[in-house]
């Protein structure tokens, strides 16, 4: 053991194309130590547990999202990062109340179950005593403006486009439908309706409802919004086709003050050029109605553990590996704008900036953007990655925390997995510990770990290597 | 619609390079069409359901395995598939009994509960009144030979070598430890054992314990044999530790006379060349303990369901498409080694056969055996596999269906799909309807879909393309 152990110091401080003795190239011989550890340690479950447990509702702003903050750094101090520290982010303090009731009014014969709903992040509540309107289903956005003020003024609107899962990548189909949720509101509301219920933004027809973030506009009245289960959207469309029908909803959720929280940050200093960094993220905030444990708990669990497995598997890459937990991406972004703006100096020291939000199931590999050059610049990685079927490297990637960094012109990169299951759970309920595959969630970690380790230890930096590879 | 529908039926007949006014390829056109249909019709998940509610139970010479044959041919008959046929086949009949219990004697403190078993597919049972005898653990076959007559006569011994789960492919993992399930008894007798406890061949580290099949060999005492659980093969270990183990093992499961049974048999006869088949497999029979639904009702599905997206989206391909599901995959290849010896006149007509036999995950593409020559002649089916991420063409793959064929020269290719949960599932009482995810499924049948229309459309044989394309 000893002599593999100075073997490995000794190939991974040799310049960039050694070979060891096996024939191996030195990422080679760490990824697949890495890989290894990630799945025998078991360490990116226990995480992803510990934060379950420790902080299940941790929507910005909450007392859950503080103990989320604390949680990350113990977890960061514990597993011997450097620089752990919290970046202070201004959050918005969204409460859902313990209100949010749709009941069919009319057809007024007895035997209607409510409807299984859920208030949209950032919805005003409805007046006291609830509001009663008659209902208007839209299925796509045409649709909508073909109604016009005439046919919604005084009405709820009821936003019902299924998810489309015949698309390859799930993300594509919520894409294309996730615009009744943030803009439905806004574009009912400007059209003289009180109020709107949107089907939930899911591949699943069950009866759980999804939340997320919905938005206002200056100047446009803010009206309340909720979203039904697939099963009650459906039971609701059902109702319309045979007449007219009145709703009645009820909601307390409201918007308090913003709260003082933070990105909780550490790293693992660079070996020759610590100024460099390499940045791995995902978000520390979620939806409250579940765990978060896909969205995003998987990816900070990613991230921690693809730091620990650099760590463990040798000696610190040339370049710092910065893991940086966000707050606020599900209902603001509050922490990703204050990150870029709190290093706004540096930002051009940032070689890459890798964001993990897609939940925590098998890898399929990493989006970059921009992809001419990178894709090439990046093969021998993908080598490794395909070699330990973690997936490909393609073109397009990112994440919104990321997102201000990618208008900055920092390379951006997401780790890409197998998406048929997300939506199915994603921002509802059933977001729990239970839905993530303890060695699923493990190869996630490794591929985030090999990914970040590669970049970190390229001779010529990520960007130099595009372009030379570009023009090649 | 119509206009489609005649183009669709215009640009399938024309020759192999045709392209229509959308730019598309014939093949990328109609695999679209039956990618959608796949997931948007469900049909993968009604097909396993009722085979599960139908024949929930079906191991070979069962009663629930002669109900899963008449399901098949009247699933068969009612998808339109032609010469649908019950091809005989003289199926092993072993049955579990009512009892497989496995307690600790000794030491002989109170509070050991009962260790989770399961009798191995084959195993003779105890005696009357069971089997006590102390037990001797074994982790790697050199530890076995180490041991001896002398270290295991008179003795049960207990295999406990875990599933190694770092490697990217689980089937690897598994291949690595189950020859303590089919070898173990015959490896333990030879030295004098008297009975065989194994740890289960899983992935999943719960008390559920996995069955499958196990071998006797002429001139070697039979000796019984049971799975125990993970966490029973944990606690029986952690004993060992402590000092000497005397063990009760009782099992009243055993081989019966054989039965008639069959392979199920449909056709989508070939436009052109009928006589030239592609096959694409699946076996009926499953273990007893769960419902067999990924193995292997999924594959089941996936190809009745491919045959149905293949006549649903157009024409009949060039050749014959032939829907085989055999018997008795899991204790005999009977059905396999039976269709091998029925058709041994036209094996030489037989282009492909496709045997999906590995869950209801999510497809991640084909392996083909022989590979060279024909992972280059598949190219262009690959390109439109990652077009809609269902996979790639990779060499090695076959079935254990389709290994009599193989052994005969025909080209033979599996499914393969995203593995990390499979053996969680494989051969227990989890095995069941509610493991399987409808849309990954439903991709699936997609993908053999695909596979199968491509390979029975191609302008030359698969055979002669890709002894053209190895010579290129």
């Amino acid at each position: 053991m000893r002599i593999t152990a100075l073997l490995l110091v000794l190939v991974t401080v040799l310049p960039g194309q050694a070979r060891d003795v096996m024939g191996e190239s030195p990422l080679s011989e760490r990824a697949a130590s890495m890989v290894k550890e990630a799945i025998r340690s078991r360490e990116s479950h226990r995480l992803l547990a510990s934060l379950c447990r420790s902080a299940p509702r941790r929507l910005s702003g909450s007392p859950g999202a503080a103990a989320a903050v604390e949680w990350a750094r113990q977890e960061m101090t514990a597993l011997g990062l450097q620089n752990v520290r919290l970046d202070p982010v201004s959050a918005p303090r969204w409460v859902r109340g313990s209100l949010c009731r749709v009941r069919v009014l009319e057809p007024g014969y007895a035997g209607h179950p409510p409807l299984a709903a859920v208030a949209l992040g950032g919805s005003v509540p409805t007046a006291e005593g609830g509001l009663a309107a008659e209902v208007v289903e839209v299925r796509h956005s045409r649709h909508l403006r073909e109604l016009g003020r005439e046919g919604l003024t005084g009405r709820i609107v009821f936003f019902n486009q299924p998810f489309d899962d015949t698309l390859p990548d799930t993300f594509k189909g919520y894409a294309a439908t996730v615009w009744q949720r943030t803009l439905g509101a806004v574009e009912a509301a400007k059209r003289g309706a009180v109020g709107v219920l949107i089907r939930s933004v899911t591949s699943m027809p069950d009866d759980v409802p999804h939340t997320g973030s919905m938005r206002y506009k200056e100047g446009v009245p803010k009206i309340p919004a909720a979203a039904l289960s697939v099963q009650a959207a459906e039971r609701l469309s059902d109702l319309l086709d045979a007449g007219a029908v009145r709703v009645h909803m009820e909601m307390d959720c409201r918007t308090l003050d913003p709260v003082s929280s933070a990105n909780v940050v550490g790293e693992i200093p660079g070996r020759e050029q610590p100024g460099e960094i390499v940045l791995i993220g995902a978000h520390l905030d979620a939806w409250d109605v579940g765990q978060g444990a896909h969205d995003d708990g998987a990816g900070v669990s990613h991230v921690l553990e693809a730091a620990r497995l650099i760590m463990k598997s040798g000696p610190p890459p040339r370049r710092t590996v910065r893991v940086v937990l966000f707050m606020n991406e599900e209902n603001g972004l509050a922490g990703g704008r204050a990150y870029a703006s709190w290093y706004r100096e540096t930002l051009d020291q940032h070689v890459l900036a890798l964001e993990s939000d897609r939940g925590g199931f098998a890898p399929r590999g990493f989006g970059v953007t921009p992809s001419e050059g990178y894709i090439q610049a990046l093969k021998p990685v993908e080598a490794v990655l395909v070699k330990h079927q973690l997936g490909r490297v393609v073109a397009g990637g990112g994440g919104a925390d990321i997102s201000p960094l990618k208008a900055a012109g920092v390379p951006v990169m997401e780790l890409k997995v197998q998406s048929d299951r997300y939506f199915d759970f994603h921002h509802s309920a059933k977001d729990v510990l239970e839905a993530v595959h303890p060695r699923e969630l493990a190869r996630g970690s490794a591929a985030v770990a090999v990914m970040a380790y590669a970049v970190a230890e390229m001779e010529a930096p990520l960007r130099r290597a595009a372009a030379e590879a570009g023009t090649k």
